[in-house]
């Protein structure tokens, strides 16, 4: 059983990352904490709210981080929608239930602090949250299980050249992770370009509840805009953060190397780009430390297959919007 | 009458800074935040209650930030010893009481929400604590009543050619509390050049304890490292640290211009640097914001005698340490 | 006798340095190298060929870079005027001669090469030329007698908070000089705000000429669009590029102090600052080499008479410009 | 025919990819100039010399830059021994012509200016030759026909994580020639790691020329270091610089595609880098310039034939160095 955290920005691939680890037995969902990210943290928290309470999941909800420590940026509007979840047709309800008084830092080190060595952290939006608690307590780097992370790259970026957007919205914070000594493993683009939701997953989702289907309507929007932007033609659009959870629930789908890894902070052009050492190390010599296991290869099918299935057991649990 | 917490390395001028206070009938000391700094987090904590000990001050130390945020250095053990604290005879006893269970940050957070508007930080070491406690609380920059700090410089640094240390130890810190919004006075070295510990004000507080008198033992270990490094032809060593506190005492001790200021963070030589833009400014279509209120001036006479005034009050007061 | 180089960027100021260069006995003007900076090249080129027919002076013009190494910029339009010498009143006539065949860089390598020890180059544009000669022939750093430049600042900026424009212009050619190991003078920001063209002096030149005087309605432009920005209380506009000529014809005028110092060139807020290391320099032990000296203090009556005689002397030479 | 001038640091793979271009009868090789790089200048050009000389080539050999920019780092005497061009057995004879009295940045401008749109620049060390030329003749970026290059890569550096060392060796150049408008075809790491002189290949040279054999000797010493480094496994060590002469004798052996693409200046780790923008493009919006061609793919196996025929040819050409 895996104990763990979501730290997410929902956030459509957020959302089937949360649907996937409430779907699945092998994951104990212990807390879900929000971050400024894909969208405004009002947005994000609010988002996580209705997740859970349309599906129904027993998990609280935690609001952090309202701004990246020193980034500023226009909220990427033109993927997630102005609210962070958009749909193509149904929304998800609103928002019965409230976010807890905690501060998501404070509870991230409350509940590590309360099971050191037990806690997974699966850090699908900008690194905010997780540099504050490390940097609150550097101790917890010890204490955390791992943190499996969805960002950066080892190769071509998105948001620029250089760099992927979970790590740009904010690279002092993943910077500060990277050294911080945690365990951590890494779905960068360089994998989710290969874990794609395709337009037969969606059908199946779709064909999963008779009538009004949000959660292919969301799907739909998010597959949507990934094809007005990369072409019509792409077979699929990329599921980047239930990677990080699909990992924990079979590590087989993915194949990973350990490699030195760095974030790049400085304002010439690489600005949030993750520097992973990919260079052949001479045992012998070598003092680097292989401090980040980075996912290289995905299995696509059995990574679709999965996702699948908690998309269209999630749409089949969604209570009446109406 | 103020209220203020001093987050603060000591060090032997925040030691003068908490005395300051201590002996100020104008100032209410509410609580003492350690940071790391001139020495690990665990020396300042200490010194801090060593400090509250031996001169029987009734108020909170916590402990915050055992490291900066990104920057990592060696202690600067030839200004203030190995303990950060060292005397060039006797010592103050070891601290009896212990710091409180509750973070700095959190204590800093938690005092503040109680008190809107009323609380001014007095921040004298590396401002890791104030950053983190503006980032888990945005709102808490129109919240706090002003940060006054030692740090920087409108001139010449000390620790580079551009930094001066108490930023530079932080920068990434700095630069966050600078476009955080708070309302901020600076007291960097371009004035605390002008504020010195004379060899007479020393003498001064010596002659005020017969017998063993640990005040003025440590202020010489600090004078005789400073006159080691600059030159014993020098009239006396820079007070950094007690500037903060005189100016809320009577701040016409100073003059005060506000400035727009920037804190560099790139690698090429600049660090830590305050770059306050000294530009004059065009009212008409200047839209620069102000953002940092600098002393620019002292009278160093009355600087003078108000420290040594407070000095010679804590050397009688000290409880005897045999 | 001192024999120079002037290359400059032509520009008000640069006149007058050109002018009194040409007037004083003890200089030896043996050419004008120009190079892109207060306007484009070919501005800059042609209003150093018509300071040169204007007043009859028998130097060679060479034209220099068209651009600086990597950075671009906006032409500042707003302080010379889109011809980068525009007057308030006649202009000076268009030029008649011609730069020679040869490049700037090439000229300036020749010239060097052929009296080694012997030339003084005065720089008072950007360094693009200079950077260029030196990397070309880094020898030529031990063959040049000095590097007599206006730019930079040992205080404040005035393109930039932290940069003045000739360094900003091309701050990575003048990291190239400030690491050549060739003798730097210079005279910033802090010096050349001291050292002023007031409105009696600018009266005076009018007074050397009867009817139309060009030369003191070229000052009047630069006096004027100074003042609209600065303010029409000032008592005068910075004289900067005569600086370092009069510092030539009479050092007296200056203090001057080595330093250590760096250029910036990161984009983090300090690109093209000037670094000045003031710290006091603990001569036993301290490394640091001192390879700029710099011009910390002026006399600016004596500054003043210097260039108002030259300028005077100029106004009643310029032939006919019907 | 292709008019060519190299421009390198000789260096093995700079010996391969010169005797290709001598071999190929498609290749007019007009000059080579060289540039500090893996070794000094006067190594690199005493190289260029003893290459000339003993494979009896009628081709000019300019001496150019003798530093970076600004760049400062220890030669990689690791990789081609002190003199740049070590062997494991017999050496090339001392050189017995001299290098031309022309610099080699006012070689390539004139010989460009003398045929524009003609010459094509191969270049296989640090760019700062191409750099100055650039910038004294902005203009020579539209007749210059195109720059091939060794240097960079699409993926993973050498000499950092993030850089290759051409490209790292004098960053700032290349960022000149990267802006220039040139037209550019790269050939980085993540090509030449496909690009290998084999084992048997070593031994074909080897077979071509009975007893001494220089050529076989120096390729044995460059594969000895290499499989020192990279592990005794490696099937061949990568053969850099011939394939930018490899693209021009038989471009069918690249695969290519236009990037946008720029250099990486900064001090934060990135220095050097390449950075490719692999990014899909939006071809109804996108305003980013392909301002570079790059080698994605190789046939390994012909390029192998074609380099090992060229040194086959030269290991028979060489006159007795007894």
């Amino acid at each position: 059983m895996h104990r763990i955290i979501i730290d997410c920005d929902p956030g459509h691939d957020d959302m089937a990352a949360i649907l996937l680890a409430a779907w699945h037995p092998s994951i104990q969902l212990e807390a879900i904490t929000a971050v400024c990210g894909n969208a405004p943290l009002h947005h994000t928290t609010n988002n996580a709210l209705r997740i859970v309470d349309a599906f129904g999941l027993d998990v609280p909800v935690y609001a952090g981080a309202e701004l990246p420590l020193l980034h500023r940026y226009a909220f990427p509007a033109e993927f997630h929608g102005p609210s962070g979840l958009d749909s193509a047709g149904e929304e998800l309800p609103p928002a019965r239930s409230k976010a807890q008084p905690q501060h998501a830092v404070d509870a991230i080190i409350e509940r590590v602090e309360a099971a050191p060595g037990e806690i997974t952290l699966v850090v699908v939006g900008p690194m905010t949250n997780i540099a504050l608690a490390l940097a609150l307590r550097p101790g917890l780097a010890q204490k955390i299980k791992q943190v499996i992370f969805m960002g950066g790259s080892a190769g071509e970026g998105n948001v620029t050249a250089a760099a992927e957007f979970n790590i740009w919205a904010d690279a002092e914070a993943a910077r500060m992770v990277f050294r911080s000594g945690v365990k951590l493993v890494m779905f960068g683009l360089n994998v989710t370009h290969q874990t794609l939701m395709r337009r037969e997953d969606v059908a199946q989702i779709r064909a999963a509840r008779a009538g009004s289907n949000p959660v292919a309507d969301i799907m739909d929007f998010y597959c949507g805009t990934y094809y007005s932007f990369a072409g019509a033609d792409k077979p699929g659009a990329p599921m980047h953060d239930p990677c990080a959870v699909a990992y924990l629930i079979d590590p087989s789908i993915f194949e990973l190397t350990a490699y030195p890894g760095e974030v790049l902070v400085g304002a010439d052009g690489g600005y949030g780009q993750t520097l992973i050492d990919l260079r052949p190390q001479d045992p012998a010599h070598d003092q680097r430390v292989k401090n980040v296991t980075v996912a290289m290869k995905a299995d696509p099918q059995r990574f679709a297959a999965l996702v699948t299935q908690a998309l269209s057991w999630a749409a089949g649990r969604i209570s009446s919007t109406k």
